[in-house]
Formats: structure tokens, C-alpha cells, sequence
């Protein structure tokens, strides 16, 4: 059997621990801007690719990441069982009787939202070919109709991560957009599989195309249909008699490697038979919550981040770019893909907001585009100017969706205390026997960080404490005030050995003591930080390792961690 | 960039899903059997490999796991990444303090287990070189070092899986059999670097062997001591700022990367680095544990049964077959490793029994040796015939090490209570309004399951329940006798709608009555099997959905799946 080489092994590991190391640095940088942290990850791979590590260290980065070769196979094989992996969680996630529900305007959203850009894709590659980057001696037939299918086609991948990122995944919106996504590319790709067939090469599937269409419908409904209840029958039988997680885990991600397989060769990509794998795996009840973690955390913070980042490494895109043929491209797929699903979506039912959301939803594109692409490439369908045109515009298009989504559907954040926590606010070993003595030591460290007095800060406190006082239980305590001139809230947090009373309701004497300042017009704000505070020193196994911190960095390790601490 | 085409993707997953599920599936029938499952792993490999669906279906095996070309080198990519991986999660369960409590026993095992067999080793091949399938025209003095080493090397990735499989892994035993096997591996790649140096051949790697050999201890030495150091101040400020558990995942599985990068690089295997990351990254308190049981869980029943039943796809096992050879190979193997290992842990202070534990434990051999025996064969020291010898003593080795440490150490798995249960002794709905009606219900259904008379069942439970009432709070009852014709325990369940007093001391009626019946002479069982039914049904959870259930199946695998039911 073919082997890599020890110099082949120390690069793949070196590559791939690169890859990840940036994509999820960068992906983190991505979060801490408010921005999807899917767009760090691609930057990480156009930083580490052809583009700017490969013009600066030509060397570096072709023994790194080597266009040809085994290592290049091995690296492609593993991007491709990463997006498979990411597709089946993003099918896992599915709530099939939500996307029942949001059915009609699914549909809606995905036909218009189709209709719309394949009409001006080929028009204008049909009209204008010069603007679109055709190239004589090519087909035009077969140019004009992959432009089209490209510029319709959708990004389920992008699409999901955006909306977990979100937190609008499981959100009624969040389904329409992904039901109407997945409507959106299987047309997509049989559209494609189509054009394959017209132009009628061996591309590597040999199916006819009446066979392909008529496959992949059977296998979409009955995966949706008879395969989930099946499933459940199967993985109850599995975790009652084989061992446990492991052979729910075991058939879970073969019966996706399976599917994925018998997609691809249907002709349309693997990618769809994993999402829809896990689609008919996530109904069941006994795929435990558990599982279900261990297999999302394990794909996101593992495979999807390799896969979003070796996007880059395929292409140069500074070489390789061409400005107008780009805001064409750019400008067809936006106006179209966002103005034809908003439509659809209003068409649906949709009230004009989540019509506008659902079209922005929908706005991220590309993923598939750039997939299509690569094999268009292959083919000879269209030119390298034309492949980096698309992966810009996966790139714009995924960058305006995640904000424009929050904007258009006023999204906030939960807030959390910690956002208004500083290291000058946090005192290990509060000195104060008394409720008065406690809020006098915090009010003094927390008070110069908003420029305010002491005095002042520990006055308001005390008065407001005196008309209802703040022991929550659990040894906790939240004494509390608005004040004026406060731009956004302010939290410290100390700690008391012996405990302090705080007239809790509970009796028991406060040992963990929050002080927390807010603006008074902003009504919100205390109840949240309020909430968060409470839920988070509920837990008791947190609430004991909290008593042994020593410093404030251990203090946000332990509430990110939460009730996991 | 290559890439795969359409038709080695689909092959690529069709043969991923195969062999996940085949090994899956003969892992959990060798579990049933009490073998270590990474044996039915290995058997899914051969099974699927040359040796079986290559010589019945030579065309088939070919298309589904290519040897050659672009197909093979992924699957070869995939499945040295699978055991990197699963070293990391074997590192991470290592408790350095422990190690370092059994230093002494597991350097003498380390030692002695080493020094025997490889004497062994060299003698056999030097002066009886036919006998070891020394073929003419090789170099004989790289030959016999060669030889020497692959008996003498030791299998981390089996070891610790079989001490996985028994529960021992993190018990003192298990700590020293491990710390041995990772001085040993150590010793043994050292040695195999200086072996290509002496070939003098540019084997890839081209490091001076003095280089290699400070450069590995100055990393195993830093990966002990200081590095978890760091890794835990780097771990925490992670948790504390980045997103949770995504940024410590991402930090961990790359470090895992860079440092099995390293290795590979220093010209001992990939392996050694992430091993030693993971012994680095467990240190911390601030990997949670749900983090490692995310990492351990996809690792264990995603990569591991991919790398195991890998190694049986690499050769035809029967073609190659050599008796003399093999029998010579193995019992050189087992009566160097094993005799060497136990008295290496005699004279480190273990007593006779723990010292032979410690023997068959080490003698799981061949992981390494058939890692070895890849680049040996590719560099070619030795001929197929060995090759085949070397891996069927890792797995003869394999087989005996985990039923020897059971019998010698003597193991007894913990008694469930559903070991007991039968589809026929499940009663969904109780009639019975009282305890002696219940009780009657469920004689009548478990005593013909014994051949017993359900009268005289019925009876001794009874007067059983006289002296003291059985209700044991929670809703649960456990009304239990001891019966002299029985050979073993049998358990009968069954679920009451209304509620039946059986005067349990939180005073709620008992709705989950089990009813347990022992042999007389089996003290343990009773206790075990009553402490078992307490600890399942005190998850509240657990009892809620137990009332819900249908069908016996639903009931185990409820019980299976526990508090995460």
C-alpha cells in the first residue's frame, strides 16, 4: 500500500496544525469584532495561501501547503470529510417539524431567490460575455448556464455557520433560511449535473441525468420521510444492546459517510447526503444531547475551521483578480440572490422585515460556488479570473450577511457581567465585616474606573440597599444602583471569607459580593446582569472552586466554563 | 491545487463508512466476548483487506481501498492522523503524578522487558539469520538490529487501549505498565534512528542520530516538566477570553498537531509528539473534563477503529503466511517481552501477581513493530514474510494480553442489574394494588425463566419482605430473596401506575419494583446488583422518562444511556 513519507507526515501535521491554529486565532478575532467567525477562518487560509504567505515566502509556502503532489490529495481528502462532518451537524441540528411549518415560505424564498440571479447570470453571460469574464473558445451555451448556477446557487454551509454564530439557527427565520437553502442547492446541483450532462464529458460520473434527477429526489424524500423513523428504531436497538456512546457515535457518522458517498456518486456533492443524513439522524431521541455535543463541538472546533481556511489556499487571489468581472459578479449575486429571496419570502408570508432578513440570510453565497467552481475549472468551463471573481464574492456576501442580519433584525447580545467586569474591579479577600463596610471596598476600586467618587457611588449603593436589601441567596449578594453619569454599566466583584449579611432570604451570609452600577436611562441593563449574576452562582460545584480563586483571569475562566466548570 | 476527483471521493467515503462500521461492529461482538474491542477492530481490517475481500472479490477490494495512487495516500494521511489523535487522548488520561509515584517500578519493567527480548532478538538473527526470514543480499548486521528492536519495542496505542477496554487505564498498575511502554517506545525509536543512520541511506530524514537523540530527550524532558506548566497559564488566560470550549479545543487539538509534526520531523514517529502533548495538556485543570470527554469520545469511536482496521488493509496475511517463522517471531516475542517485563517489575518492588500483570501487560506488542516494519519493508531491511510475522505476533500478542491481565489480576466487571433482565421478566404495567400482588405479578413472570416454582418464589420474597420492608425511596422498590436452586441472578421489573406501599423511608409509593433473585452461595451479587438499581434510578430525569417507556428494548436503552438519558 502507498505510504506518505516521514518528510510527507511532518508536513501534513505541520500544515494542518497551522491551518487550525490560525483559522480558529483568527476566527476568535473575527467574534471579538462582531463579525461571523467563519470570515477569520477564510482570511486565516488567504493569509496562509498562493495570495500573501506564497508572494512573500514562495518556498515556505509550497513546501507548507504543496499544490500538487500527495501531500495536496491528502490535504484535499481531509477539507473534503471536514465539510461532510460540518454538514452533518448542521443536519443534526434540524428540527424537521419547524421546517414543516416554515414550508410554504421556504419554498417561496428558495424559488424566487433562484429564479431571479440564474435569470440575470445568463443573461448577462449569454448578452455581455466579455463583462463576465468568458473566454473564446470555450462553450458559450455551457459558460452562460454554469454563471447562472453559480450565481443562484446557495452557501448551506456559510448560511449555517452564520446563523449559529447568530444564535438564529433554531430560529423560525433561521429555518425558513435553511430549508430554503437546501431547496435552493439541490435545484442547484442538478442544474449543474445537467450541464454535465450537456456537455456530455466523462466527468467523472457517467450517470444519465434523468437517472441522477429522479435518484436524488427519491433518496431527499425518503430521508425526509421513512429513513428518520427507521433510524430511531435502529439506534434505539444499538443503545440498548451495544456499548454506550460509542455505537449510537459509530453509526451515526459511518451511516454520513455512507450517504455522503452515495451523493457523490449520484452526481450532485457528497455534501448533501451528510446534511441530509443528519437531518433523518437528528429526529431521534436517542441520539442523546450528549452525542449530539460531543459531535458538534468535535466538527466545529476541529474539521470546520480546516475546511474554511483551505479555501484560500487553492487560489491567488491577487494575481488572479480582476475588478470589474469581480463587481459584476458581486453586484449580479447580491441584488439578485438578496432581492429575489426577500421577494419570495414576502411572497411566502413573511412580514417585510424577516422577508429582508431572510434575504440577507440567504446573501451568503458561495461555498457551493467556489465547489462548482473548482470543477468548473477542471472542465474548462471558465478561467482562474472567473474562480476568484466567485470566491470574492463568497467572501463580500458572507461578510454583509452576518451584519446586516443583526442590523435589520435589531439583534442584541445578551449581556453578560463579565462584559463590565475589569481586573481593578475584582478583590480577592474583601476586608469589610458589614453590608456598609463590603460596598465602601468595592464602590473604592470601581468607582475612578467610570472617573465618578467614591463617595458618592457608595451613597447611592447604601440608600438603595437600605429600601430592600440584596442577599439573592446561595452566598450571594447584588447591591446595586443607577447613576447618572454612567455611559454603560459597571460591575466589581469581591470576595468574603467569613461572609457578610446581606439579609438574604435563605439566611445564609454573603460570600460572593457583586456591586453593580448602571446608567439610568438604559432599563434593560440591571435586570440582565442581575439574571446572568444569579444564574451563574447557581450552581453550587461553581460557587466552591469560585471561593479558591486567586486571580481575575481565573475568575473568567471559570464562568466561561459554567456549570462545566 | 490537485484535487480528488468526483469518483475517489465517493470512493473514499464508501471505504471510510465501511471500514468505521465494520470495525465498529466487530469491536462491540468482541466486547460481547470479552476481548478487547481493538481486536474486532483489527478483524474488520483483515477481513476487509487482501487477506479475505481481496482474494474472494479482488476487483472489489481494489476499487473500494486502492493500494496505489491518490485514494491510498488519503486513506494512509487519514489514518496516521486517526492514531495521532488517539495518542493525544491516551496522553491526556495520564496523571503525571501517579507516573511519577510508579517511576521506579515502570523504569525496571521498562528496562528488563527491553533488554531481554531484544538480546533475544539480535542472537536469533544473527546466528540463526534462516530462521528469521533474513534474506541473502540485505545488510545482516541492520537486519538483526532491526529484528532486535521490532521484538523488543512495545505498543502504546494497544496497550493503552486494552487497559481502556479493562477499566485499569488510570489504576496504579495500569499507570505502570503505560510509563513503561513509553520509556520502552522511547528507548525503542532511538534506537531504530541510529539503526537508519547506520543504513546511512536518506531515509527521509537526514538529522545527525546525536542530534536526534538530545533533541527527543531535551522534548520529553521540557513536555514533562515545564511545558504543562506553561500550557495551564495558557489554557486558563484562553478560557477566560476566548469562546467556550472552541478556544481551548482548537489550542489543544493544534499543539496535539505541532508536536506530532516535530517528532516525525526528529525521525522518531508522529506519535511520540502528540502522546507527549497530551500527557502535557491533561496536567491542567483547565482542560474540563467535559472538554476531554469530547475530545476522548470522537477520537475513540471515530479515529481509533479507522487506524486499527486500517493496519489489516496494508498486506495479504495468508499469501504471506510463514509458520516457522511467525512461531519463532512470536514466541521470541511473548517469552522475551512478558518474562523480561514481569521480572524488570519484580525487581522495581512489585509483588509476583502485579509483576506478571505488569508482563502480559507490556506484551501486547506490534503497533510500533508494524509501524517499524512499514518504513523497514519500504527501506527494505526485511521481506514481506517478516513483515506478515511481525504484525500476526502483534495480534496473537494482543489477544493474550488482555485475558491474561483479566485472569491474573482477577477482574470481575462490576455486576449491572440489566445483566440479569430479560425481555420476559419486563412488566410494563403492574395490576397488582399492594406489595404481595406485585411481588406475586413478577414470581410469575421471572420463575419459569429459572425453571423455578413461582409459588415458592413468590413465597420466599415474601418472608423476605417481612423482616424488612424493601422500599428504598424514590418511587423504587427492590423485593429480593436468595434462592438455592438458582446458578445465577435474575431480575424481574416492572412499572405500577397508582403506586404501591412499600413502606420506604421518604414514604412515596414505589412505582419501579424490581424484583431480585440471587444464588445463596454469591454473597456479592445481591448487593451489587441493589446498589446498581439505587444508583440508576436516583437521576429523577431517568425515572420520569422510565414511566414513559413502551417497550422492554426502550428500557435498556434508557438505562444505558444514563444521567444523559
Amino acid at each position: 500500500m502507498d505510504s506518505l513519507t516521514p518528510r510527507e507526515i511532518t508536513v501534513m501535521f505541520t500544515a494542518l496544525g497551522t491551518l487550525l491554529f490560525s483559522a480558529r486565532l483568527l476566527g476568535e478575532i473575527a467574534r471579538r469584532c462582531n463579525l461571523p467567525s467563519v470570515l477569520g477562518e477564510i482570511m486565516a487560509g488567504i493569509l496562509l495561501g498562493p495570495t500573501v504567505l506564497g508572494t512573500l515566502a514562495p518556498a515556505l509556502s509550497q513546501n507548507l501547503f504543496p499544490s500538487r503532489g500527495g501531500g495536496a490529495l491528502v490535504l484535499d481528502g481531509l477539507t473534503t470529510l471536514a465539510i461532510v462532518l460540518f454538514l452533518l451537524v448542521a443536519g443534526i441540528e434540524i428540527d424537521l417539524r419547524t421546517v414543516w411549518r416554515q414550508g410554504r415560505a421556504a419554498i417561496c424564498v428558495a424559488l424566487v431567490g433562484m429564479f431571479l440571479p440564474f435569470s440575470l447570470g445568463f443573461a448577462a453571460a449569454w448578452y455581455a460575455p466579455g463583462l463576465m469574464g468568458y473566454e473564446a473558445g470555450t462553450d458559450h451555451l455551457i459558460f452562460s448556464l454554469f454563471m447562472a448556477t453559480a450565481l443562484s446557487i446557495s452557501a448551506l454551509p456559510i448560511i449555517a455557520k452564520i446563523l449559529m454564530d447568530l444564535n438564529l439557527y433554531r430560529s423560525d427565520l433561521g429555518v425558513t433560511v435553511v430549508a430554503a437553502a437546501v431547496f435552493n442547492d439541490l435545484i442547484g446541483w442538478l442544474v449543474f449535473a445537467m450541464i454535465l450532462g450537456l456537455a456530455g464529458a466523462e466527468h467523472g460520473h457517467s450517470m444519465a441525468i434523468g437517472h441522477t434527477v429522479w435518484l436524488t429526489i427519491t433518496f431527499t424524500v425518503a430521508m425526509l420521510t421513512i429513513v428518520p423513523w427507521v433510524i430511531h428504531r435502529i439506534l434505539l436497538w444499538i443503545q440498548a444492546y451495544a456499548s454506550w456512546p460509542g455505537g449510537v457515535l459509530g453509526f451515526a457518522l459511518s451511516m454520513a459517510l455512507f450517504a455522503a458517498a452515495f451523493t457523490e456518486w449520484l452526481g450532485i456533492h457528497a455534501i448533501f447526503g451528510s446534511f441530509l443524513a443528519g437531518v433523518a439522524l437528528g429526529q431521534s431521541s436517542q441520539l442523546r444531547e450528549r452525542t449530539r455535543t460531543t459531535i458538534d463541538q468535535f466538527v466545529s472546533f476541529f474539521f470546520a475551521p480546516l475546511f474554511f481556511a483551505s479555501i484560500g489556499l487553492r487560489v491567488n487571489f491577487a494575481a488572479n483578480f480582476d475588478l470589474s468581472l469581480t463587481l459584476t459578479v458581486l453586484g449580479l449575486a447580491l441584488f439578485g440572490k438578496v432581492t429575489g429571496s426577500a421577494l419570495g419570502g414576502r411572497l411566502g408570508g413573511l412580514p417585510w422585515r424577516e422577508a429582508w432578513g431572510a434575504g440577507f440570510g440567504m446573501g451568503a453565497q458561495g461555498t457551493m460556488g467556489i465547489i462548482l467552481g473548482v470543477l468548473a475549472l477542471q472542465f474548462g468551463f471558465i478561467g482562474q479570473e472567473v474562480f476568484v471573481s466567485l470566491v470574492v464574492m463568497a467572501l463580500v456576501t458572507s461578510l454583509i450577511s452576518g451584519p446586516m442580519l443583526q442590523k435589520i433584525l435589531r439583534l442584541k447580545k445578551p449581556r453578560k457581567f463579565t462584559d463590565y467586569l475589569q481586573p481593578q474591579g475584582f478583590i480577592r479577600r474583601l476586608d469589610g465585616a458589614d453590608s456598609r463596610e463590603v460596598i465602601r471596598e468595592l464602590s473604592q476600586v470601581i468607582a475612578p474606573l467610570a472617573g465618578l467618587d467614591a463617595g458618592e457611588v457608595c451613597n447611592a449603593v447604601l440608600a438603595r440597599e437600605k429600601i430592600m436589601a440584596t442577599g439573592i441567596g446561595h452566598g450571594v449578594a447584588v447591591p446595586h444602583a443607577r447613576f447618572r453619569d454612567l455611559a454603560e454599566p459597571l460591575v466589581g466583584i469581591g470576595f468574603s471569607d467569613t461572609g457578610v449579611d446581606f439579609d438574604a432570604p435563605d439566611e445564609t451570609a454573603a460570600r460572593i459580593i457583586c456591586l453593580i452600577l448602571t446608567p439610568p436611562h438604559d432599563n434593560g441593563a440591571q435586570l440582565e446582569i442581575l439574571a446572568d449574576i444569579a444564574a451563574t452562582f447557581k450552581n453550587e460545584g461553581l460557587r466552591e472552586k469560585a471561593f479558591h480563586l486567586t486571580s481575575y483571569t481565573e475568575l473568567l475562566a471559570l464562568v466561561k466554563s459554567g456549570k462545566d466548570a
